[in-house]
């Protein structure tokens, strides 16, 4: 079952998995067409990692990432991406 | 083609369409499975918002949402989601 996971050692294993050369240590996108994930919804996250592995959404690097992943992994990812604190500054009236 | 789209008047859309009921008007997911959009990646929110109008992407809602959207209410839907500024706590070392 998805566990909230432990953002620490979802650093520590995108260090391994070098999620951060796309997405960035920060969270932000690195690469055209790569997503910010910095304080994006950890559900959110882990419903997109569940169907890149699953090949249910198709996009060939996250499909190559996310096979290996185990749901503890996935958790733990996405701890990490979650816990980063972002501020929105409020769009014009 | 993807215009760099009009912020201004996505925002007019965004309420025509209520995206904010799941998206909020301030980008940040208001319900439980929603993505923040706040300052995501344009070329990213293009890509989605396509893949969920010809339902290569598959989400009830998104692909109802995104059925009847031309390539300029793409464009300035992810304008004005993509315009505002996000930034983020630098992640703990």
């Amino acid at each position: 079952a998805w566990a909230d996971g432990n953002a620490k050692s979802g650093a520590q294993k995108i260090k391994t998995l070098q999620c951060q050369s796309c997405h960035g240590k920060d969270g932000l996108s690195k690469l055209p067409g790569a997503p910010n994930l910095a304080g994006q919804a950890q559900d959110y996250l882990i419903a997109a990692l569940g169907a890149y592995r699953s090949e249910d959404r198709k996009n060939e690097i996250m499909n190559t990432v996310a096979k290996p992943l185990t749901d503890a992994d996935i958790a733990d990812l996405t701890a990490y991406y979650a816990s980063l604190q972002i501020t929105v500054k409020p769009p014009a009236p």
